[in-house]
C-alpha cells in the first residue's frame, strides 16, 4: 500500500494543539474502519513523523517537551508537509535554513498545509504570493505585512490556493480531515472523525 | 495569583489528542483576555504538566515522542488531575503503582478527570463505584466489566459524578473547557475556547 509520507514541523515554541492535532488526525487514520484497525500500520495511509529545524529536543508552548523524529538534514522525502504556528514562528521568519528547507520540501510535496501563524512561515518563504490564505485571527495583519500580495481571507476555517492554509490552532484538524477527505475519500476521514469523537462540521468538509 | 496544579498522566501508548487537547485548553487559559497576555505566564491559572509512570521518554499513539516533567515519584501536589486514555491503558490496568498512586493524588485533588479509556484507570482504582461515568463509545463494555457498579452513560460528551469522566479523544477538550468555566469563569472559559479556535458547543457547556 502506498503510504504518504507525512512531515510535520515542530520548533521551540510551536503551538501543542497546532502539531498535536493534525499528528492525531493522520496517525489514527485508518481505511479499514473501526478499533481493531488502530493497532497496527496495516491500513494506515500516512507515515506521519516529526522534523525540527535541528538535534535535540524541542520545547513546545506550555513547556510540552517533544523529541523530534528527525532534522532538516535527515527528513525523509515527504507527500504532505504541516508546518504548524505558535509564538515560535516569530523567531522562524527570519531562520533561512528554514524557509529554503520549506520551499524545497514544497516544490515536491504533493500537498503544503500549514496551521495558525505558520501561514507566516510560508508568507515569508514565498509560497503564498499572489494567494488566497488564511491564519488565526490575530495575525492577520501580520502575515499581510510579510508579503504584501497575499488576498487574506478573514473568518474562514481554511483556505486552499495551491497550498492549504488554515486558521488558528483547532482548525488545524478541519485540514487534515480534509486533506484526508482528498487523498482517502470523504468515507474514511468521516469514520476518522468518528473514531476520535471530532464533530466536524459539515460546512467545514469539502463539497 | 493561586495557580491550579495540574497533572497530566502521559504513558506508553497514550493517545495523542487524549493529553495534548487539555494540555493545550489549560496552559493556553488566561484570566486577561487576547494574545498579549499569552506570552507570559503572569494571569495564567493552571501550572500544567506532565507525569509519567517512570523516567525516561514516553512514546505515544504514532511514535510521538515525550518527556514527561515528573514521575510519580517526584509529581509535586496536585490540585487537578488528567488522566488520558489510548491502547496503553489496556497495560496501565495491570499496574498497581500507578493505580495506587491516582487514587492518592485523586484523594487530595479538587478534581480528578479522565479523557476516552483512562476511565477504565480510575474503574480499576476503584474511583468510580457505584458512580455515573463514560467512555470512548467502543469501551463502555471494557469499563462495565472493571467494575460492574459504575452506571455507564452513553452518547454523551462527558459525566460529572464527583469525578468528571469524557467521551472519545477530542471530549477532553471539553472537559477541560468545563473546568475552567468552573474554575475561572465561564467567561474565561469562552475566550480560552475563542483563542484557539476552538467551537465549543453550547450543550458542552456548563448550564
Amino acid at each position: 500500500m502506498q503510504r504518504f509520507s507525512t512531515a510535520i514541523l515542530v520548533f521551540d515554541g510551536v503551538e501543542v494543539l497546532d502539531f498535536a492535532g493534525p499528528f492525531e488526525v493522520f496517525s489514527r487514520t485508518r481505511l479499514t474502519p473501526g478499533t481493531a484497525s488502530r493497532r497496527t500500520e496495516d491500513t494506515a495511509p500516512f507515515n506521519v513523523f516529526t522534523v525540527a529545524p535541528r538535534a535535540g529536543m524541542v520545547t513546545a508552548t506550555g513547556n510540552l517537551r517533544v523529541e523530534p523524529q528527525f532534522t532538516l538534514e535527515t527528513c525523509p522525502p515527504v507527500d504532505l508537509l504541516v508546518v504548524p504556528g505558535g509564538f515560535g514562528t516569530r523567531v522562524l521568519v527570519e531562520d533561512r535554513a528554514v524557509l529554503d528547507w520549506i520551499v524545497r520540501v514544497s516544490q515536491k510535496a504533493t500537498l503544503t498545509t500549514s496551521v495558525c501563524t505558520g501561514a507566516a512561515l510560508l508568507a515569508r518563504a514565498g509560497l503564498l504570493a499572489g494567494k488566497k490564505a488564511t491564519t488565526h485571527w490575530a495575525s492577520y495583519g501580520w502575515m499581510a505585512s510579510l508579503d504584501a500580495s497575499i488576498q487574506v481571507v478573514e473568518g474562514v476555517r481554511y483556505v486552499e490556493d495551491t497550498v492549504i492554509t488554515s486558521a488558528g490552532v483547532q482548525a488545524g484538524m478541519d485540514i487534515a480531515l480534509a486533506v484526508v477527505a482528498r487523498l482517502c475519500g470523504i468515507g474514511v476521514a468521516r469514520e476518522t472523525a468518528q473514531y476520535i469523537e471530532y464533530r466536524w462540521e459539515p460546512q467545514d468538509q469539502p463539497a
